[in-house]
């Protein structure tokens, strides 16, 4: 990772942490258990990834943070709503994440699900009421993140089509188009977001939509890497889980050496979308290499 | 009910339930076990009440229909979600809802969570949308709703304050308190959209808070009344649930004559509070004596 990354991603985690904390109610405040599970899911020290992809392209479009930060912290409260419940007993059943107990396990499963609820809620609250941006804006981010969210084409069911595809062969394009649902189009919606902020035009908007869809399908194939090769310690959870649960993963079905040759085809598409955006887009490139290369 | 009323909830229902049709992707769209899973619990036939509300509540500050019909819509989304996923075992663990099998006994449990996510974030994605309406309005209503169905007043801290008070001693303000949490708050938001797209000034929509706010918990009094005396073909579920689980009821708590008297002091209220304001709100008082007298 580049000095550059490394202190914009530091940074970034900083700003959306504090932001987050501000935004969720105290372990203090009734029902407490309800808040310490969401607090416990939340502020478990995650990447932050898809907040820090919406400040970097909200900055290439030169937006201030003060009117990014409300929308990276609810893309951030979809993303961890949306573990909380795949790591439930009836979907993934997982008891580890980012190497500590999920959810249900640390709580009881009514508390998991009823967090999650409370997190996918507070998410679209915390947009609608930004005053830092317009109303058109705040209505536009909304639906561009429900649409990611949700179904036919978003996350929720990008996930039925994953429990869907369990356990059976799935072919490489069935596997591109649950991903696809599944992580692709929340990233997809993060750089999005950025960009909508900052008054990108529609071509704009265009080429940072196939930057974005490109990195989801890097980061994809880089976790179903990562799943084959890095350890218990690295990777903060279980690796191996995907064979162990008969998922169709990118090296599953490709073998390790053509996944990897995937990988870099993707990323160089991501950088070919970015070329042609005629904004200050390094750190964009330089998120691009550093999925291609993570180590966890 | 009078033939007024009994006219208005028929028509309410009709559209409210032609929108939701609409609204949501339809049986034979991808994923469509997911699809068919949230039109079993949506379209099953309930009461609407919450719509119905919202649209009284307009109709009488003179808005159009086509100006509410969306957010009417959410409203019953995020209730249907609530009800799906107190439904779970991890939750209340009920297997018969409005006469048939509830979501996670027809399809799974994984299909039910995820049933009730996509509801909830098309509830919003739905106001978000919504052309007919000024986008500061639409941002005022969905700050609105997720403040009563979020945490920490809201709905899904009342089902965690429920799940508490079970199976131990509970007063008579901490059940109002559940309650008021649980299903009071979306009842009384249901009444405020209706007045924030009316245009109401403050005066006006505090009544209407009272208003329904005294109606949430008559809804709530009748509820409990109605688990002790109604049928099962009446209910279209299990009565005497709330005994056998112990729950703590307005009947258990004072006993039945108690339990009416507050029904009809918290009537009284309802019929006080819409005494202040200068517009036609027959219909809303009629819905008042309504559902006192409900048998269902």
């Amino acid at each position: 990772m580049t000095t550059n990354l490394e202190t914009f991603l530091a940074a970034s985690r900083e700003i959306v942490d504090r932001k987050l904390n501000e935004l969720v109610p105290s372990s203090a405040t009734e029902p407490q258990i309800l808040h310490k599970a969401i607090r416990w899911s939340l502020l478990a020290g995650g990447k932050r990834f898809r907040p820090a992809l919406m400040l970097a392209v909200g900055g290439a479009f030169g937006v201030e943070t003060s009117k990014l930060l409300s929308t990276a912290a609810a893309l951030e409260m979809i993303h961890t709503y949306s573990l909380i419940h795949d790591d439930l007993p009836a979907m993934d059943d997982d008891d580890l994440r980012r190497g500590l107990p999920t959810c249900h396990i640390k709580f009881d499963e009514a508390t998991a699900i009823l967090a999650g609820d409370a997190l996918q809620t507070l998410a679209f609250q915390t947009i609608a009421e930004d005053e830092n941006l317009t109303a058109t804006i705040r209505v536009r981010l909304i639906s561009e993140i429900a649409r990611a969210a949700g179904t036919p084409t978003g996350m929720v069911a990008g996930q039925v089509f994953d429990l869907e595809g369990e356990k059976r062969l799935v072919t490489g394009a069935e596997l591109e188009k649950i991903h696809y649902a599944k992580t692709g189009q929340m990233i997809r919606a993060a750089a999005r977001c950025g960009a909508i902020v900052g008054g990108a035009n529609e071509n704009e908007l265009s080429c940072i939509s196939v930057y974005a869809t490109e990195l989801g399908l890097l980061f994809q194939i880089t976790d179903d890497l990562l799943d084959v090769t890095a350890t218990v310690k690295d990777l903060g959870k279980t690796p191996g889980k995907d064979a162990q649960a008969e998922k169709a993963t990118y090296p599953g079905l490709y073998g390790l050496a053509e996944a990897r040759k995937l990988a870099l085809e993707t990323h160089r598409k991501c950088l070919d979308a970015l070329a042609e955006i005629e904004k200050p887009v390094t750190l964009l490139g330089e998120i691009a290499d550093y999925i291609l290369f993570r180590k966890t």
